[in-house]
């Protein structure tokens, strides 16, 4: 009764800090969980991973074996990762834990765009897996910042199909004011479309209202949920949404 | 009376490529053009470029002199290059060329989703800039890939505000049906649908056509432009595109 997270989000979004913060969560609530790194390039992580494909290969050795610069090493490692999915599935299911939270690669389309990614996720996921996408704050308190991330998030939906939420992290840094902006945007379309109006005064022709209507409805603008790892605040929400689908409704045994 | 053109799109798209042909076709046509590699970590270039950052700084000299990996690397020079565009700004006007090309980071995020990048798009580019958004034909022949790489560039759009056009990279790898499927997704949203609709038939609730519909209105589906390196084809498309941006619609003067 496994469930994973994967845990993506652009540089800079807070992935290692919210898997570090998650996992602390879990474990105070007496949860079983356990986190698997996945970026070979990661330097120094705010947690122990249990799991670390580090062991198996990292970008520094890639970079010296096959003599390639750190932008070809990391494609390189991202497809790499493909190769030995089975030996960290046989790693992650060792720990008999209810819940893996994954730490992906630094930079999101490492993971979300190479055709390796899909394939890790589907072997490692199966059925009971889910996505957190994180809103970096610093892009997503302007309203076209916001719209880009809601963009890119939708990119990444329409690769995997999987469960999927939005994760605004970094909350603590955000005024009352941005974060209130915030919470609207992700609950009204039209409260974005008029603040994309504002910011941007000569550009109304070129954005369709009907562009902002239609992503309601395919349900992009589904909950937005705030967290902060410097307050452990906000990851019950996370935990109810996953337990949500790791268990069709069931909450897990507490061990 | 400068153009800039400023190639973007995820890693292994081909915009190196797409740099060195353009460059190549707008010379054999007796058009001015110059082309800047943007990217500090490119390793080796198809083409020698006329400007090149890392003749101010690389990657590896940041790894060294801040004790970075390459992940850390690579997001603290795409903010750094926001220092030096004052520099490559009185370096690039020295050329009074009429066409500039700049090749962008590898990782596509690095360029679109650092606060650094709009800086230096509004600050090299002024009035006259268009983005190029390149879609990898090894995820565009999918539906789901296809889908995936309209909203990324989209997220883009929404970054930049800025005149765009998506071009399809190394046709010349495709097949014949490939090719028809993605000209006849790119133009019709219903086609694309229904694709989507045959890749995925579990996923069909989740999938709106109102969003298609409205992707439409929003010009998301504008032309898509199909180009090969090895065969020099499609360019005369990009420069009418660029050309009627750069000169609203007046050929710049050949020399």
């Amino acid at each position: 009764m496994m469930a994973n997270l994967f845990v993506i989000g652009p540089a800079g979004s807070g992935k290692s800090t919210f898997t570090a913060a998650f996992r602390e969560w879990m474990i105070k609530n007496e949860y079983e969980a356990i986190t698997v790194n996945l970026d070979p390039g990661a330097e120094s992580l705010p947690y122990l991973p249990d799991i670390d494909i580090r062991d198996i290969f990292d970008l520094h050795t890639i970079m010296d074996e096959y003599q390639l610069g750190p932008n070809g090493a990391q494609v390189v490692a991202a497809d790499m990762i493909a190769n030995v999915v089975e030996e960290l599935k046989s790693e992650i299911e060792g720990y008999e834990s209810d819940y893996v939270i994954f730490d992906t690669a630094g930079q999101l389309e490492l993971f979300a765009f190479r055709a390796a990614s899909k394939f890790i996720v589907d072997f490692l996921g199966e059925e009971r897996s889910m996505l957190a996408f994180l809103f970096d704050p610093a892009l997503a308190k302007s309203p076209s910042g916001f719209v880009s991330l809601l963009m890119l998030s939708s990119s990444v939906y329409f690769r995997f199909y999987r469960p999927y939420i939005n994760i605004l992290s970094k909350v603590d840094i955000l005024s009352d004011e941005e974060l209130q902006n915030i919470g609207e945007w992700s609950q009204d379309w039209n409260a974005l479309y008029l603040s994309l109006l504002k910011e941007n005064p000569g550009m109304h022709k070129e954005l369709s209202i009907e562009l902002f209507k239609a992503l309601e409805n395919v349900d992009v603008f589904r909950t937005l949920y705030p967290t902060s790892a410097r307050m452990l605040y906000g990851y019950e929400d996370i935990y109810n949404a996953l337990q949500m689908i790791s268990a069709g409704g069931e909450d897990l045994e507490k061990r």
